[in-house]
């Protein structure tokens, strides 16, 4: 069975995606063909938004599902004209929001808040200077300033990390490859010893590894299985010595390995 | 006033996080101090953000305001005995979205959709690689592979929104600064001629550009006002010249010149 969803927006569309996505991840039985519209703000926009539904529901022989959080009552009105089942996703709780809060929602928001008024923006881009200056153990000497500093095998996951820490949460990320020759000394490189109380390692399984590495060198001594699982099991051993917390990022995804990072280790986002 | 918002789920948190983060942007005269705890995957953890609630709660002289993502009826029935104001965030949708589909939601998920079984784990990687790769007129060579070449003038936000791109949609950006040195020839970077069709312009007002630029370089020419304005003005004139579509980044978030720029150029998407 396949069925199409859609997330409509006047802005991004991100909170239509984030809680569309959510709610149709608890049916991984049927197959979804999502599109997004997002900007959706005048009439010929929502005109031509309901053309699409119709022509998908033609298409599919079933109405489509829509995740909708529009602001404007005369455009919903539009979209809800469609051949479709929509949710109103902001408005169905803004009611009884409203009540407990005791006040009047605004009605001209939905927009993304402005950069401008963002006192967070500059943070941003610090934080995602900061990352890129700091990726690779390209530069030791911020570490002082650094939030955190991940480390682990190559290919690890620590560079998407890194970004994802420093581009939603403002964190200064650093991050530190152990090598080959830094575990010829069986030991924690130098470099991260005095920083012990910031280090933060990411394991991966062996198998996984080698299937990541081969999409960059296919049939080489760094892509194989045995390289890999040598290195994994030095570097656990590492983490285990000096007590670094770590997680196996093998099945788990950057949103979520970066969340339990500042679950477990209590460091404060910078902005949400 | 002054009331406290908590985002809860068994997982990430940022679904609760981001519905919940969209409702309270209605009520821009409430000052809201937001709390996400995430992983609460236990009795002891529930009972913890209970306890955590019911501080709120006191200190606020206000019941906090909960948005709540959990799977578990029994954790969310520990959650909801706490001193607070609780929005079911999932489940409100669920029932109506079962029976439209005419199936029943599995209880096991929640948990964001892990890594291997992602056949875009890779390719997300491999976008975050090109993008750092081809980040500030570094590389050349790959501008074929390019999804989309952003170009401006430095510090006009193409470094976060080329990373932002790769992040979140597996896009392959490179980006290209026009300095002053390309000015001077009043023409397009040659670089950049062969590629016209993949181009796309960031611009910024000229006090916003200084404004970020001190941050970097106080007091230096790079960071006037008048330098700024300068190359704002010739960067505008390139771009109208040669038929660039661009977009005004001033009062932008990342998320929303991201999203634009897709919504401009019809590129797809590698995931959601």
């Amino acid at each position: 069975m396949k069925r199409t969803a859609f997330f409509i927006s006047d802005s991004t569309g991100i909170t239509a995606e984030v809680m569309g996505e959510s709610l149709l991840s608890h049916f991984p039985g049927i197959e979804f063909d999502k599109q997004v519209l997002p900007y959706v703000d005048s009439e010929a926009k929502a005109n031509e938004a309901v053309a699409t539904i119709n022509l998908a529901a033609e298409r599919d022989g079933n109405r489509p599902i829509i995740f909708e959080t529009l602001i404007s009552k005369n455009l919903r009105r539009i979209i809800t004209s469609a051949n479709g089942f929509s949710f109103d996703v902001i408005n169905t709780f803004l009611k009884p929001l409203e009540q407990e809060l005791g006040a009047h929602s605004t009605s001209d928001v939905g927009r993304p808040r402005v950069a401008s008024k963002d006192t967070n923006y500059i943070r941003r881009i610090e934080a995602i200077n900061f990352a890129l200056d700091n990726d690779d153990g390209a530069r030791l000497n911020r570490y002082p300033q650094a939030d955190i500093i991940l480390t682990g095998v190559s290919r690890s996951g620590k560079t998407p990390t890194s970004l994802y820490l420093a581009l939603q949460f403002g964190i200064y990320p650093a991050n530190y490859p152990i090598t080959e020759e830094d575990m010829e000394v069986f030991d924690l490189p130098k470099p991260l010893r005095e920083y012990r109380g910031k280090l933060f390692g990411l394991t991966i399984s062996a198998e996984r590894l080698t299937a990541i590495r081969k999409e960059r060198r296919a049939n080489s001594r760094y892509a194989s299985v045995d390289q890999c699982r040598r290195e994994v099991a030095e570097v656990e051993r590492l983490f285990e010595q000096y007590d670094i917390p770590y997680i196996d990022t093998t099945d788990v995804s950057i949103e979520e390995i970066s969340t339990r990072i500042l679950a477990t280790t209590g460091i404060e986002r910078h902005f949400r």
